[in-house]
């Protein structure tokens, strides 16, 4: 099952199923694509914990080494973005970078997780852009001017429950078009079950939080009018276009 | 004027007005410490940004150099602890430390403050242990492990209102009843203003969201069982105790 959270023509908030591009609540039912319906991200992080360099060629691409355990950073709620938005980057920036990853949405509240049972914890998947700030994200320690800016994380468009996503799924970004970005679920250096377990055993996961799996090779620059597809194959593709000042 | 949010003993939670030690809303007074309430962290942050290195003494007893602009890190809002609480904080660790800090509670929704304005978004300013985990803080480039897990951010005891809180207000660390960290606002390198006016260029800071300004020195290790208190000039004294397991 797919689910999209959505403001209805009247203005409320609705989460509704999605079959074959439209989303149904109750008796009603609209065209995701529809300008009558503004689609929201499918979920409402308390936090978003991201892992960096958690496919082998990003890391690479990066001149980085492999952790040892998960590299995580945070994004705050502030980041949030939707499907269809046109996200507004820091000023002045000479390179502002897009990451396609996969998100894990989480179902309920959680700590001290086992591998066994992180699926259970799971609702299910969706598409994240970790839009990086490259300038400021090489300068500081941690990456709060270059990954909470406001807009930083584009989520959506839908809630794929986990059957609905492969274990190969395909990951892949799309500047204006061109593929950008193409990497699989299977390339993850740390499961989803392992990143549960870890992250678990230190903080309480919330219904809604997100973990941002990491991003395969490929990341590169976004310019002032860019569209921009994140895909995850089994989810759907999130899009969103730059405004760059 | 001081207030703290509390749950009272029907289970509802309120927001009282505090004087000399007793919290009062609508017809109903109780006295802080009276067993029959608990005291809640005085707001509820979406994220508290935490400045590093903002005082030039603590800077220097970790090794580190003064930045040139204000060294930023997050808390998510599983951080969030209160007074009176007793924190578990993780397992195995050799090195839990206690930073008094002052907290400045957003009072609105805002984005790009000018430090002349800054203070019109100030809510109150209330006492924070950034409590931290140094075994990893200290092998990962992002502190998340390190910042970020349950019970990290102890909150309160109250939300004092600007004029309550002098310029040169203290702030202390006792650990079991021994001073242990006694600095002072106006040490603060960035100050209120400049935070809130930098941090506001990418971030949007929404009601109840906290600014940890930073930790003078005498930062030191917590073991099980102690009792901490961070007192505040013109906030009070947050109480809370540690479990180390």
């Amino acid at each position: 099952m797919k689910y999209a959270r959505f403001r209805d023509p009247a203005g409320a908030v609705r989460r509704g199923s999605v079959e074959d591009g439209q989303v149904q609540f109750a008796n009603d039912t609209y065209d995701l694509s529809d300008d009558a319906i503004d689609v929201l991200p499918p979920c409402e992080p308390s936090k978003i914990v991201c892992i960096g360099r958690n496919y082998a060629d990003h890391a690479a691409e990066m001149g980085s080494d492999l952790p040892d355990r998960p590299m995580l950073f945070l994004k705050p709620p502030n980041t949030v973005a939707s499907h269809g938005d046109t996200i507004t980057v820091p000023a002045g920036k000479e390179r502002i970078d897009h990451e396609a990853e996969i998100g894990v949405v989480i179902g309920e509240q959680c700590r001290h997780v086992s591998e066994a049972e992180a699926m259970d914890v799971v609702a299910g998947f969706t598409c994240v852009d970790d839009v990086s700030n490259r300038d400021d994200q090489q300068e500081e320690r941690n990456w709060v001017r270059g990954k909470a800016f406001d807009g930083a994380a584009p989520l959506g468009p839908v809630l794929a429950t986990p059957d609905e996503v492969p274990a190969d799924a395909t990951v892949q970004t799309r500047v204006n078009g061109d593929l950008r970005q193409d990497g699989s679920r299977e390339q993850l250096i740390f499961s989803v079950p392992e990143l549960i377990a870890e992250i678990t055993t230190f903080l309480t996961l919330e219904p809604g939080d997100v973990i941002a799996t990491g991003t395969p090779e490929g990341v590169g620059p976004l310019e002032d009018g860019d569209d921009v597809e994140i895909e995850v194959e089994g989810v759907g593709t999130l899009e969103h276009s730059v405004r760059k000042p």
